[in-house]
């Protein structure tokens, strides 16, 4: 039985890409629509859609926007494909952590530039490549859920951090793929959630996506997670990537390297859940992974509040990296990749 | 040079309790004053006064409170010191993990109890004791200070969680006292404070009260202990204690053993700052510390606002148990305790 979830995080649709806002979740539901490469820029560094699965397909549809908009007032087609690339540049500098937005911008491009016909013809392929990398999200995560699913165990505490569901995808998620997929085979395993400060994802969209679905959910702050794993009600975890180095090494949001190092206290197996177009071949260790510093307000407010006093020092590093030896397995839409990953890897990408 | 530090978390003065109500920091700074055993019970439970010295000390005050009260309706010293008793089990039974709670209730029976005048004798006496153990706190916690200050590094960036502060005790503080009297003798150290959800005691309490002092503090979320260990920016960590056992393990705010743990990991030293009454030589070991769970609200709600779906499922231990392994020194006011902390604490008790 394939389990069904309902959730579309964003869809191309009537010349526009729909987004549900994530910024108003779990509050409120809302579609946002986005028209050009400028919304699509602030969508995107504003965590309208956030998660890099989505962000990957959020930059395809932007260089469709813009090539919608660039066609009305170009007709040059070499002056179209540099402009087009100038707006698909900036929509790629809108966050720097995951590799999935420069990837699917630049699948977009390659297949702008492959098309030998007009203008009004590279627009109309990158409409239909956006909604093909669209629907192949959802069948890859499909894919992750289905090998991630045999790696948990009957009636498992499966914790998770940040939200790597569907609402990070375009549907079906990656980490919570593996636990829909799961929990279609078990309904007795039990997730717990990391709240995820400093932006919540865990409290507002992990909680409120498997509520959603009816699994079970228990959520948790940050710090408990040693707590749960000491009790043995955490039996393995599961996060998603938003780049994964040549060796393994993994970048994800901030607070999941200390979940990993936890887990090995713990000997708990510790499984990264993502598309294979979050791997970067080029780089080859998680040392060249570019760390995005956001603004100190996500710290000092929740819900537009202080939270602290005015004037403390901040850091807000935004994500952090795994080493690839506290990974137990990077699960992919091709397979479960294990130890050494940089043989692992290197063998899928040849 | 000795550090000078104002603030004064909790007075007996004019026959009441003056505390600085905690749950109104950093927005607020208001006195609030108990003049019954029944309001002390509910600023403990309510966590207007919080942290394992400064309960203790309001413990007594609790003990002397009702002690007056009592003191108006009964004339027969036995009925009285009976009476005195239940209130005592009463004020006690607010908070289950800190034992200095129990401590100073005990101290203050044992006093209650050797006095051989009349009933307005040992209403003087408690008075007089619950006063001579506040002045006590401050000398405890200066010396626990100045043994701890010679751990630290020169420049060293110092991780503490949650608030031993100050505000965790009469004044000065237990982990903070040893960064305070670091900090007198070497200006350069740098303080990181987690904000420790769910009560945010870190982002309100130490990053206020360490401001207040004018030392530097860069005030992060809990899950981001490991990445800023790895930087090389935390060279050790000292927290305080609600409850040690005669084998070192170490009750404190939840979240602690996570940091523990990441300290393992990357070869830091964990320091544990307590006065000696916060060991409980009755108890073996961690596992028969009892934790508090408190209400889900904490973790639900930011400054009274819902930060996660309302159907969610919730567990909350107020608490965590460090493991002994995973502790470099235990800093008291009669010295450093050092591995086996069996023979250390033994030794200390004999």
């Amino acid at each position: 039985m394939e389990f069904q979830s309902n959730i579309k995080t964003i869809e191309w649709s009537d010349d526009c890409s729909k987004m549900i806002n994530q910024t108003l979740l779990p509050y409120e539901f809302k579609i946002t629509e986005v028209r050009t490469a400028e919304q699509m820029y602030s969508a995107i560094k504003n965590m309208i859609v956030r998660g890099a699965p989505a962000i990957g397909i959020a930059g395809a549809h932007g260089v469709a926007l813009a090539a919608c908009e660039l066609s009305k007032s170009i007709d040059n087609k070499e002056v179209f494909l540099n402009e087009l690339q100038k707006k698909s540049e900036y929509i790629n500098s809108s966050r720097p952590t995951a590799v999935n937005l420069t990837w699917a911008v630049k699948k977009q491009m390659e297949t702008a530039k492959s098309i030998t016909g007009s203008i009004s013809d590279i627009v109309t392929a990158l409409k239909n490549n956006a909604k093909k990398l669209e629907n192949e999200d959802i069948e890859i995560n499909k894919k992750i859920g289905e090998y991630g699913s045999t790696l948990i165990p009957k009636g498992a505490g499966i914790l998770t951090h940040c939200n790597a569901g569907a609402l990070a995808t375009v549907g079906y998620g990656t980490a919570l793929g593996v636990i829909r997929s799961a929990f279609a085979k078990d309904s007795s395993i039990k997730v717990f959630a990391d709240e995820t400060r400093p932006r919540l994802q865990g409290a507002r969209l992990t909680a409120w996506e498997l509520l959603q679905d009816n699994i079970p959910v228990t959520l948790i702050t940050d710090g408990m997670c040693s707590y749960f794993m000491k009790q043995g009600l955490i039996n393995c975890v599961v996060v998603g990537a938003d780049r994964i180095a040549a060796n393994g090494d993994t970048a994800n949001k901030i607070g999941t390297y200390t979940v990993a190092v936890a887990a090995k206290y713990h000997n708990i197996p510790f499984y990264v859940a993502a598309p294979t177009s979050t791997i970067d071949i080029s780089i080859d260790s998680g040392d060249k992974i570019p760390i995005e510093e956001r603004s100190g307000e996500e710290i000092t407010h929740v819900n537009n509040n202080w939270i602290c006093p005015k004037n403390v020092n901040i850091i807000n590093p935004a994500f952090d990296v795994t080493p690839h030896e506290l990974i137990s397995g990077i699960i992919t839409e091709k397979g479960i990749l294990t130890p050494d990953f940089k043989d692992s890897v290197k063998k899928l990408f040849t």
